[in-house]
């Protein structure tokens, strides 16, 4: 703070505290969100290490830091950094972690055997991976694959471009319906989709169709009120139910469990066109063991669907020889849908949407519940 | 109607109107779209002419309709037949057209020595020109050419995904705040974006910001509450200051006139990338001639812009010899983005909002101001 006067503290805030940041970034990167926080809590002391980002798993995370910083650290951001034991960090009052889950840190000791808490960056990725969802849903339905391609040979050949099936009126489907699945509805919705969700519970309330996670400001669907319908259910008639309600495009948005291992397999698919006999197109942005990919090749071969847009398969990375690659009307990106330029930052609203949450003695967000492990 | 009962007429409704509908599908295409209409007017007669389309201008229109149908026609449904002359059709209250301009029937002895209203099919266009316009926005900032390069070679490469910049807190200028760009900008809202438009005209009161043509349901800006700032001017100076405010997405949805040639050229490129040193990148859905085409080869060579998206040129078809062929990070569609499968369905959606404002004693929408010329 200098030689100078403290700003007078804000109800809730608390003098002289450690924010002790141990990132994967250049403190270059961090810069501008380490100042907004500053200006926002002046008598914050922030301290940055920056951290070796590795292509190695195993090497994450190994980086020194003072253990009088770790001492009096109130508050830490991290992405694989965590001290040897929670007696390192007898005043840290949460670890804000910089990932948006924490299956990488639950076997740690800080993690095991502490209760301090841990808060998530989930609901980072909603809208690039949304943005993705889109992108791949209109290069299949404006044919933009054929049109390139004419583009490369400098061919004017306006028929290869005349079979356009615009978006007005068409209905979205979302298996999960979490940060990345509503910001694909209110895309969608915005394009004058019919959006129809699904979730594993019911959501019969408001308060349970409500978004009580990290949302990117400006985007996803906060209350749950895009959809026109919602359904639920992990069982297989209640999936059925689902995918009967004519979907053009179905979004894949679930984590992969043992209910939702082969979620899409020869039945659902069939269903699918049974429903809706022009072609389902389908999207999977969560795992690619969720889509029982021999048969999936089986429905685009047969053209039981119309295509398909796969940012996740099985195995990762897809092998050179495997057939899913010469499959018609898919679309195969190597799992990136989730990436963007401005990670970090968006990251640091989180912890700062906590630092607000502490002060005004609210909940924190994104808090991991160690018994479910998220 | 057959032998039976006629239906009640509703308030406003006139008993025994002919439609007379002289298109170029086949009566099958309209077939929904006309049941559709009988059921809300079932004393309304529809006759439907089906046209041969011809790819030759000269040719359209040439169909012969019976002297006793035009004779008693009240609602002509039209793209490029008319009758003789306005005597051909005492009876005719309004010519519902199926285009969005009338440019082609401007010199017809129908449009110049008659008043009666014509109505053009002006904003059915919004949806799939405002979907291409974020498919190749998209297509550039998630790197997609790179990534589909990399699929047709069976390669999983995630470097070749890891710089997406994504859309949120981007800003789109809407150059020409019509039924286009208000789709553009209600879809870009959606994903995040702030919106800025520019007119002709200000737009200062709720009133002059309203969209008052035919509007796509659920779709577009019809209030025209969008835009965070909302710009004006013909004139240099006026464009100028749009250009300055630091625009990632600027899309051009300006008619051509004297005014817009050449609307963007060497200085104004040159401001863009003053105000935005990262990159804007450029998107035309309007006509070719709004960009100094020579210029902007310059611009994309010497990186000013990010990239440029374009479904017009100059000239069209764009001969294979063309420079612009070759540029870097140029996008190019032989003009085709106002295409969808439902374009017939759609315009009948503005025919039937005529026929309820008719009925109910309101205003027709999109009538053509014969002094304006659209």
């Amino acid at each position: 703070m200098g030689g100078g006067p403290e700003a007078p503290l804000r109800d809730g805030e608390r003098a002289r505290d450690l924010l002790l940041a141990v990132l994967p970034w250049p403190e270059k990167a961090a810069e501008k969100s380490i100042a907004g926080i500053k200006e926002e809590f002046p008598n914050l002391e922030v301290h940055y290490i920056p951290e070796q980002y590795s292509e190695r798993k195993e090497e994450r995370g190994k980086v020194a830091v003072p253990e009088e910083l770790q001492k009096r650290a109130n508050i830490i951001a991290t992405l694989a950094w965590l001290p040897a034991t929670a007696s390192n960090i007898p005043n840290a009052r949460f670890i804000q972690c910089f990932s948006a889950g924490t299956n990488h840190l639950a076997q740690h000791p800080v993690y095991k055997d502490s209760d301090i808490p841990f808060t998530t960056a989930s609901g980072v990725h909603g809208p690039q991976i949304a943005e993705w969802v889109i992108m791949t849903d209109l290069i299949h339905s404006h044919n933009y694959i054929t049109l390139y391609e004419a583009q490369k040979k400098k061919e004017w050949v306006q028929s290869k471009g005349m079979q356009v099936q615009d978006r007005v009126g068409r209905r979205v489907g979302i298996l999960g319906y979490g940060s990345i699945g509503r910001q694909v509805a209110r895309v969608a919705k915005a394009m004058g989709m019919d959006v129809i969700a699904y979730t594993a519970s019911p959501r019969p309330t408001p308060e349970s169709k409500r978004d009580n996670g990290f949302i990117v400001p400006g985007t996803g669907d906060p209350d749950g009120s895009l959809p026109s319908a919602w359904y639920s259910g992990l069982d297989k008639e209640s999936l059925h139910n689902f995918l009967k309600q004519e979907i053009d495009l179905l979004v894949l948005a679930v984590p992969l469990t043992k209910d939702t291992t082969h979620f899409l397999s020869t039945a659902e698919f069939a269903l699918l066109h049974a429903s809706n006999p022009s072609g389902t197109y389908i999207s999977n942005i969560s795992r690619g063991g969720v889509i029982d990919q021999t048969a999936l090749i089986h429905a685009l071969e047969t053209k039981q669907i119309s295509g398909a847009a796969l940012d996740v398969t099985d195995p990762e990375p897809l092998p050179a020889d495997n057939p899913l690659w010469d499959a018609p009307n898919v679309l195969i990106t190597p799992h990136v849908s989730g990436s963007t330029t401005v990670y970090a930052e968006r990251a640091f609203l989180v912890l700062r949407e906590n630092l607000r949450r502490e002060r005004d003695g609210g909940k924190l967000v994104n808090v991991v519940d160690r018994e479910r492990g998220y």
